[in-house]
């Protein structure tokens, strides 16, 4: 067995680009590779966030971890004076874990920023700032997630004491899931249906206290708790929050778009449509977190097979190297691909996010309801596909793939979620296909991004590829996508008129389509971040290696996507039997073009080992002498013995029959 | 809102046939449904087996518990004298948690059955059986799974103490994996390779014994473990061995097929082929465990799906049951469908390996080499769609889906290394693409149930479907995916050839087709499948009401396999685009069709509610109270403070800055 230090050695030599090069092109410049060492490096050189054996604490020990995590990732904010939410989002990254206070961060505080009139916002934006009250965002119930205008939470206004009283009339009302909400927070801003003198005037948001600041104990009529063991995000205390009779100050509404005077009067908000703008940026940051999940997974998945060897090809000769097989080639490059084109699609959506910003604050909303239509679709789309992919990257490592020692069954536990929260995917799709359909029936509202959906197919247009080499030119590849995009959502739009036609009404029409919707929307996405690879790579300024690598990945991304959706290109003829056979036989030429790069490929995205925290996907390669060195750690095995043999073992084993 | 009971009691009423008759037809009878109750009761009513709140527990409680289970089922065994394989795993199914004495029963002592002398039997058998030892199989090492060849222990005779010495002589030698090693086995089945003078003759099993009888403490020369936390299968302590000059005497190689005599002198086995026998049954067992365990899935996300209600279609309407959305439905019945097409295909492979099981006993093989190459395949394809269909399952019911409470998490994590264990599923779709290239190349092995495979398909094939009322036609269906498998079987025959006459030697040559041999594979598991699903149940004697209904999931089975891959069909013309579309039109018809019968047709399966271990899926629908009660047992809510407020929130909180 060849020495697996010695593998990734070899494979490093091989590389043919300079891989700190390609590491700044993914970082977006040398300065920001720089700012992220030194980030990283403070979070590294803490020894409260080493992480070695955590797989082994069980759910308490993980949440208390996490809290003390926590308070130190706090501490280290203020003496490093870091408040740019993108430096935050790097040092959790290393972190590797969901802290009970992310949601201070990530919502309370926010939304405070976002909702908050100027007194509000100067009463309790310090207070957050410093820690000296931790909040949350309380929004899904137990019986609500999806149709937010369902949840039953009541806020009822008492002009006599300028209070709210917030309710859980029901127990389906109950809140449920918020994250940091169980056993964390201080605080929340709950969402409620607000009531005026018994009329409804819809959801509003109510900053309430749930724990004493004395002793953290449960605030009169609160009930609050941690919902249980789930799939991932286990150092998280997501919670249940009931409330019987709570009374906050009328100030404790957030009342920058909407208010309620002292003596009752509503005034309802300018644009309730402000709302998207927050929801557009957390869904930017899941397709960024979509583009480095998967990144960590190839990362180890593509490590682990250079240095795994198994079945002989020719008797007495080393075993292979497992990446040389080209079914696991198959598996693995087009996660590869797939972490290449989410990182720029990614940068992509928050620059254009940030562009539209001011737009948005001054309360010009057309772009906002572009952004918010694209931004469904891939949220959905990049949490999907990166989901699958990590279990593709978790499944190639075979049985060792299942060891917690992997870091593959973290990341995929702890990104999983993704697809259901912030937007259930499904639900994502269909709202970004409404969007299609709208564009499509009214070109005056189709924004320039989305001007494709306008030109209409040709029914017997054809693609243009006559030879495999055609297929590494960008401009067929986007073609064939644009072509099935628009293809779809044509089918969709008609096959929602013939529902109509049928004499169903709009609602039970909408419903039979949503099969069709779904399709259009993936569609659309797919086209969307291939074209976006191409044109953003293309205008690197970089070493023709690393360009090549980097369109040689657009190849795969593409490609894939046509032969793993084959019948939608087959289906009216555009695509022949005889050029999707060029597609296969261009992707296994993509794999073996790209193969002396792959480790250069994963090492340019810069992971370090305690983030990956994995033993089969460590720099150095020594996969096994980390695997049985984590074992003999593992807490069954503190004794030779385990006491259940004196339980229960020993009494089986010499019962006398 | 309404009632969840009512609810249910709603669908249960629209059910247009007895479920009790299709429960029967699914055990194989009333008497096997009577049997089946029995046992279960049995369980069901000790309260040891008990798994409330399993779900809370930490590994090593779990892997205590499930000693403690294992304890109390080797008692229940010989209290009610079980002893036939089929009622053993009908309890296990109930207790629905992997034991750490699973592999003495499944593996130990059938290994000692097939391969040991009459003489070992008399040996090991009673003490097996009594368990006054406790055995498992321990073949897997760190660094080899696949290849089995290459596994590195060594078992070396001398011959002058007339013993073996075993021996671990590198780190990658290291046993890793078996279930039920770590703490729990007294003794183990160990495959290494035999020296005799200097001369290796390969991998032959020696029961070794590692741990003390008198205090459970591990023989000298003897390291063992546990490998530590991994995905599922909490409760088994899945180990590491490594053996140090352990000596066992000459009589504890198992000999009924190969011998080493007393002065070193060593004989062959007669047919190394024997040992197939034991690897097709195994992998039935997972075909028949892939449709449990989906089936379990569907219930729970279709029961769910039935109470849950979201987002109302009609302003100021009771919001409708999510299983009335058709993306709903598209997700979960398909996995409905699948679940009964993979329940029959289990049955035919059982029924098939009992037949031949008189021809493999008395060394006629031929038919052996046939399940072999099929079971191969179906073992993979089963365990992969049934894990991803789990999945879909859990996604499907949002939110709730990823607490442990659903029940699906644990299905999902523990059903999930199917895929992986006894032959990685890549690895099995290779081989029956092996065997199935040898069938088209060799007319003369091919036996009959493979005989379509060579009949060539003709190049301007056409599916002879005219309508969208054609699809309801099996004979249709199953021609269109015969008419894939061909095609693909044939297609990679000639890739391979291709590759050979470019100049690469075989092994390469087999390598670069791998691809196209796992596409073949798989298209012939489904066509295979799909036909054995037809033939079934139309032979069967029951109520038009079940007839119709298993006719329209088969049919639902077989459209939706040519809807996901619609590009096979697609590709070479031999189905249109036209027919693509009546395919759609039609699952959503059958979706329409099925719709009543949904509640009744996962209740037919008949789970108690302790297997399934879920509040989404308990038989009367009460999901926010279980969901709620189960939150408030949480070990996080003992107390309303916890004590990591006490060690770190507390100081963030009051910090003076």
């Amino acid at each position: 067995m060849a020495s697996p230090s010695s593998d990734l050695d070899r494979e490093r030599r091989k590389c043919t680009f300079i891989v700190a090069e390609l590491t700044d092109i993914i970082n977006g410049g040398r300065e920001k590779t720089e700012r992220r060492r030194y980030l990283e490096s403070i979070i590294l050189n803490d020894p409260i966030f080493g992480n070695k054996d955590s797989h082994f604490l069980s759910r308490e020990e993980k949440y208390s971890n996490g809290v003390m995590k926590s308070k130190r990732l706090s501490e280290v904010l203020k003496e490093h004076n870091i408040e740019n939410p993108q430096d935050y989002k790097i040092m959790l990254n290393v972190i590797g874990e969901s802290l009970p206070i992310g949601l201070h961060n990530s919502m309370f505080r926010p939304t405070i920023r976002d909702q908050g009139t100027d007194e509000q916002r100067k009463k309790w934006l310090p207070l957050a700032n410093d820690y000296k009250i931790i909040g949350t965002y309380a929004q899904t119930e137990l019986g609500h997630g999806t149709f937010i205008r369902g949840l039953e939470t009541t806020s009822t206004y008492d002009p006599k004491r300028e209070e709210f009283v917030l309710n859980t009339p029901t127990l389906t009302a109950t809140k449920w899931w918020p994250g940091c909400l169980g056993k964390t927070s201080t605080h929340a801003v709950v969402m409620a249906q607000l009531y005026i003198k018994n009329q409804c005037y819809g959801l509003h948001s109510f900053i309430v206290q749930l724990r004493s600041l004395k002793d953290h104990s449960p605030m009169p009529g609160v009930t609050v708790g941690d919902i249980g063991n789930k799939v991932g995000l286990e150092t998280n205390d997501n919670g249940f929050l009931a409330m019987d009779n709570v009374r906050i100050p009328r100030e404790n509404m957030l009342m920058r778009h909407a208010q309620v005077y002292p003596d009752g009067t509503y005034r309802k908000p300018a644009n309730p449509r402000l709302a998207y703008g927050a929801m557009v940026l957390v869904r930017a940051t899941i397709v960024a977190g979509s583009a480095t999940n998967l990144s960590k997974a190839a990362t180890i998945a593509i490590r682990y097979s250079c240095v795994r060897r198994q079945t002989e090809a020719k008797p007495g000769e080393l075993e292979p190297q497992i990446i040389d097989y080209v079914t696991q080639q198959h598996k693995l490059v087009p996660q590869l691909a797939t972490a290449y084109a989410f990182a720029w699609i990614a940068r992509y959506m928050m620059s254009t996010y940030h562009a539209l910003h001011a737009d948005i604050e001054s309360g010009h909303l057309g772009a906002l309801q572009e952004l918010h239509g694209i931004s469904s679709g891939l949220k959905a789309f990049t949490a999907e596909m990166s989901v699958s992919g990590i279990e593709v990257c978790r499944r190639a490592c075979g049985g060792h793939g299942f060891s917690a020692a992997s870091g593959l069954v973290s990341i995929y536990k702890d990104w999983l979620p993704s697809c259901t929260y912030e937007g259930e995917n499904t639900v994502l799709y269909l709202q970004t296909a409404r969007f299609l359909l709208k564009c499509f029936r009214q070109p005056s509202i189709t924004p320039s991004s989305m001007s494709y959906i306008l030109i209409k197919p040709l029914p017997g247009a054809r693609w243009g590829v006559k030879s495999p080499e055609d297929l590494m030119k960008p401009i067929l590849l986007v073609e064939a996508f644009e072509h099935r995009a628009q293809r779809t959502i044509k089918s969709a739009a008609q096959f929602l008129e013939s529902q109509i036609s049928q004499g169903l009404d709009t609602s039970e029409a909408m419903n039979r389509s949503g099969i069709e919707f779904v399709r259009c929307a993936k569609a659309h996405c797919y086209y969307f971040v291939t074209r976006n690879f191409f044109q953003s790579t293309a205008q690197l300024k970089c070493s023709k290696e690393i360009k090549e690598s980097l369109l040689t990945l657009g190849v795969v991304f593409a490609l894939n996507g046509i032969a793993d959706n084959s019948g939608e290109f087959l289906e009216d003829c555009f695509v022949t039997g005889t050029q999707m056979e060029f597609v296969r036989e261009r992707i296994q030429y993509c794999y073996k073009q790209l193969r002396p790069n792959l480790v250069g490929l994963v090492d340019a995205f810069a992971f370090a080992d305690q983030s990956l925290n994995s033993a089969l996907g460590a720099y150095d390669g020594d996969v096994y002498n980390r695997l049985y060195n984590w074992a003999k750690r593992a807490p069954l095995n503190k004794t030779d013995v385990h006491s259940s043999y004196h339980k229960y073992l020993r009494s089986i084993l010499k019962s006398k029959i």
